[in-house]
Formats: C-alpha cells, sequence, structure tokens
C-alpha cells in the first residue's frame, strides 16, 4: 500500500553547534516522503512557492515520490530558520515566514482518496480535519502535532485527534496535551482523546508506544556525532508509516518494528544537515542499523 | 560468591510531590544492600551513630545482611535531607549532616578481604582508594561516584577509578568527568581511564552500558507513580552487581541480563518511600518484573 503525506514543504536555516546551513530543503512532508520511500511508493501534498526549483524537486522525484498532489501557489516557499543548543535537545526558532503556506488549503487530489495510509504533518489541526473530510477511509491516519497548537487550537486539535488513529509527540507536549506531569497517566488520558496508539518521540532517549493492552520501550541509537536533529521525528514518522503501509498490517509486533524502523530513519536523518542522508541509502544500509538496533537492546531471558 | 559494600548509612528526610518522610532509614550501603540480598549473600561495610537503633538494624537483619563490618562511632548518625521537584528529575539537598560518617575510615574485615566482587559505594574517593588497598584480588569492583567529587576531587577520583573494572554515573557526571558533551565519546574517554565497564544511569530513561566491544541500552520502567527517587541508583547497583555475584561469570550477556535486574530493583525501590519496598520483595516478583522489561523492550527481528 501507498502512503498519502500532508505537511510543510520548507526552507530551513539552521545552526547547530557543527555547522550551519542557509535554505536548504526541510518540512515535515519532506523529511516523512524521503524517509518513508525507502519502505512504499509515497503521495505528497504541500504547497511551493515560486522560488522552489527543479532541483528541489529531484530530489523528490529521484525517491519515486509522486508529486501530483504538489501545489505551486504564486509568492515565496515556507521559511523556517533556528538554532540548537550545544546538548542538540534544545532548539531556538530565530524565524518563521510561512509565505505561500500561510493561504495552504490542501486538496486531496481523487486518485489519493482511497488511500489507506494517511500521515498529517504538524499543520493547523483545522487543516488536518479538512484533510480528514476528503479522504475516504485509511486504514491508519497518522498525527503530528505541537506545542503551538496545543496552545493555541486546542479544540481544533482535539476534533482533529478524535478522528485519528496514531498520535506522535514528544513528552513535553504528551505532558501540556494531557495537563499530566507523570507519561503514564498522560498517555492513558490521550488514548481516551482518540487515538488507539500514541508514540512519545524522546530524541536520544528513543521513544515510547501506548496502547491499551501494550507498552513499547524503542531505544535511542547513541550517535557519536549529531549535525542537525532537523526532522528526525518527521524521519522517524516516515520510516514508521512507510513500513506499516508496505506491510498493510498494524498489529503490536509490526508496530514495534516499525518504530525501530522509524528511530532508523532518524538516526540517518541527524547525521547530516537537511535531506542530505536521506537521499541515498540502500536498503541493506537501513537493514543494517535495524540490526544494530536488536543488538543495541537485545537482553537474554532468566532460566 | 557473595558481594561487599562499603557506602553510607544514612537517616534521610526526604520530601516529594506525593510526600514526605522524616529521618528514614538510606545510603547508599543501605539501598545498596537490600537491593543486593534478593541475589546473593551481602556483607556491609559502614559506619552507625550511637542513635542508630535495634529497629534499624533488623531491617538489614531480615535480609540476612552480614553486619560484621558495620562500626558504631560516637555521636550521630549521617543525616541528609532534600526534596524532589515536580517531574522527579531534578533534587535539592538541603541539609548534609556528615556526623559519624565525617571520620568514617572503612575498615575491612579480614574474613571480607578475599571477597571477589566489592561495590565502592558514592564516598570519597580517597576512602574508596584506601579500601582497595585493604581487598586482596576481587573479580569485579564497582565503583559509584558523584559531580562532588569529580569537582572537588579529581586526581583522586582518577586515581580509584585506574583501579576499578566498572563505574556508574548519570549522564551528567559522565559528561563532567570527561568534559564532552556527547555520550558514545564521553563513554569512550572514560572508558581509557581504567574501568572496562562503564554503566550511565539516566533516571526514567533507563541505562546505557558501554564496554570496549558493545552497546546495551536498558529501558526505562514506566511507573505510574514514583514516590521517592532516593535510593533508585544504589538500589540498581544492588541489583546489578549481587546477580554478577551470585552467577560469578562476567561477560556481555550476564551484565544486560544484571542491568536489568538492577533496573528492576530501581523500579521497585522508588514505588515508596525510605527501604519500604525493598524489604519484602518476593524473588517472584522480581522475575514477574524482569519480563516485563522484556515484554517492555522486545520487538522482532525483519526477515
Amino acid at each position: 500500500m501507498s502512503v498519502l503525506a500532508v505537511g510543510s514543504i520548507a526552507f530551513d536555516s539552521v545552526k547547530t553547534p557543527f555547522g550551519s546551513a542557509r535554505e536548504v530543503l526541510g518540512g515535515s512532508a519532506v523529511y516523512f516522503s524521503l524517509a518513508a520511500s525507502y519502505f512504499t511508493s509515497v503521495n505528497l501534498v504541500g504547497v511551493i512557492g515560486e522560488d522552489f526549483q527543479e532541483s528541489h524537486l529531484q530530489v523528490l522525484r529521484e525517491r519515486a515520490i509522486d508529486l501530483q498532489g504538489l501545489e505551486t501557489a504564486p509568492g515565496k516557499t515556507f521559511r523556517w530558520s533556528g538554532v540548537y543548543s550545544y546538548d542538540m535537545n534544545e532548539r531556538e526558532t530565530l524565524e518563521t515566514h510561512l509565505n505561500v503556506f500561510a493561504d495552504f488549503r490542501p486538496k486531496i487530489p481523487e486518485s489519493y482518496r482511497d488511500c489507506r495510509y494517511l500521515f498529517l504533518g504538524n499543520i493547523d489541526p483545522d487543516l488536518q480535519w479538512d484533510i480528514l473530510q476528503q479522504v475516504r477511509k485509511p486504514e491508519l491516519i497518522s498525527l503530528d502535532t505541537m506545542n503551538y497548537w496545543i496552545e493555541t487550537k486546542r479544540d481544533s486539535l482535539l476534533r482533529a485527534l478524535s478522528a485519528a488513529h496514531l498520535l506522535t509527540l514528544n513528552d513535553g507536549e504528551a505532558r501540556q496535551l494531557s495537563e499530566e506531569v507523570n507519561l503514564v497517566k498522560a498517555a492513558r488520558k490521550i488514548l481516551d482523546l482518540g487515538p488507539r496508539i500514541l508514540i512519545i518521540k524522546r530524541g536520544e532517549y528513543g521513544a515510547l508506544m501506548f496502547t491499551d493492552s501494550t507498552v513499547f520501550s524503542a531505544p535511542g541509537y547513541p550517535l557519536e556525532v549529531v549535525y542537525d536533529p532537523t526532522g528526525a521525528g518527521d524521519s522517524f514518522a516516515g520510516g514508521l508509516c512507510g513500513y506499516l503501509a508496505n506491510l498493510d498490517n498494524v498489529c503490536d509486533s509490526t508496530l514495534r518494528q516499525a518504530i525501530i524502523f522509524g528511530s532508523t530513519m532518524a538516526s540517518f536523518c541527524v547525521e547530516a544537515f537537511s535531506v542530505q542522508r536521506l537521499r541515498n541509502l540502500t536498503y541493506d544500509e537501513i537493514l543494517e542499523r535495524y540490526r544494530q538496533f536488536r543488538r543495541l537492546s537485545h537482553f537474554d531471558d532468566v532460566p
């Protein structure tokens, strides 16, 4: 099965302790699509400005991402700039210029409306809801969001959440959304809001999955150098949803594997600026890192 | 094999968001010994004041801890008081009264000097070194320390470390000791200082083990209520060393299991104030939680 991704397409300017990059390709839909493209075919819906160049499109086309849903609007492409602290766990947004993204009203092409796997990137929850009205009966709706929407559009977010199956958040956002400090209690409250699967992303500490019946803890991959954490969360979602869509089977066992594939793609993503590392991977490299995650977390049972 | 534990014996006064406890039994040697006692026999070396009561000794005796190395000195037992922040990851020390601990010069009884498994709790690294001169040829010397000693007695600590096999630290301490932000690089630097096994404790995020040839990531156990984190690190070390001493076999596979047993004991420790939860566990409860750790972190290989 293919996966449909809706989200931002951006030019990011990023500064980290290891260097900087100016106006490089980014955005949730871009990171997601590239990561997912190693597992299944990807349909992308997003908006670009007139400054988006053929070379940028080429990055997506090289990974065979379907761009039928890509809209070009008059004006400039969305721009974001930020700087990361030395420990890479905190980032400060310097500037956000929505540009063409400000008036983005996603239109799902007719041929995408029967999609069984849908990823709603971190955009205005009213737009997420609007997209949900355009698709027919997805098997798995994954939704991402952020502190800004929790603060400013809680009701809209709760409406979108009521229709979603899988939610990805970081720990701070999970605490903020649930108004609960303890993560286990926070998870239970969030599962009551609609999604049947909650995945809490914890950066270098890995990820936690909560469902009604199980908890899964995925390790973080201990990397010697993290060049640029931008896009890690969307690459995680891309590996996760791409793997599930390809199998077309969502159960406890495949979700756990999918989270490790998501973690694998995130670990590659942060090894270079922008989407560089996600352009030329081989499936063997991905499998090898998946197996490293196994070695990293394996321990024997006791007799 | 038995394990020899040297460390503090204290009365702790603790305040957490869930309650408080005044002058309750604590200290690194106490938490360690109780946790280790579920796996092997424990010999304890420490000092108490004249205010230490029969009921406190009883807690240790009930777990068959050998108290031949327990010294009673004129004056009061070591006292510590602290308060935990709402997220339980930070604590502030309010008061430390060393009392009899100020002049503590550990004397290892002759019958303990052939110990094969030794735990040096978080005490002055000069005392740790002094203890190392008294024992003959331990198979595994585990050492714990803290930011205070890294700051104020770095040279003494480095001397003790040069003779230790296994070091436990938290992430902040690992970064401080190595003067390196990235944990993988920090670990490599620390392994060059002497220990062949480094375990980085990350509280609710679990633990990481580094050796020359392997990395192991142990999950944190997602607990719904953490009443009191005091002693979690020493309980972790107790489960870890107790399990290894009982097997008398230190290899990659047993170290990984030992870390999970350590995590198991730490997860019990924080469920109640003081040592309450470590007094009356059954080995079946411990095994059951070990298996929960397996379910928590298991994922299948890919075909």
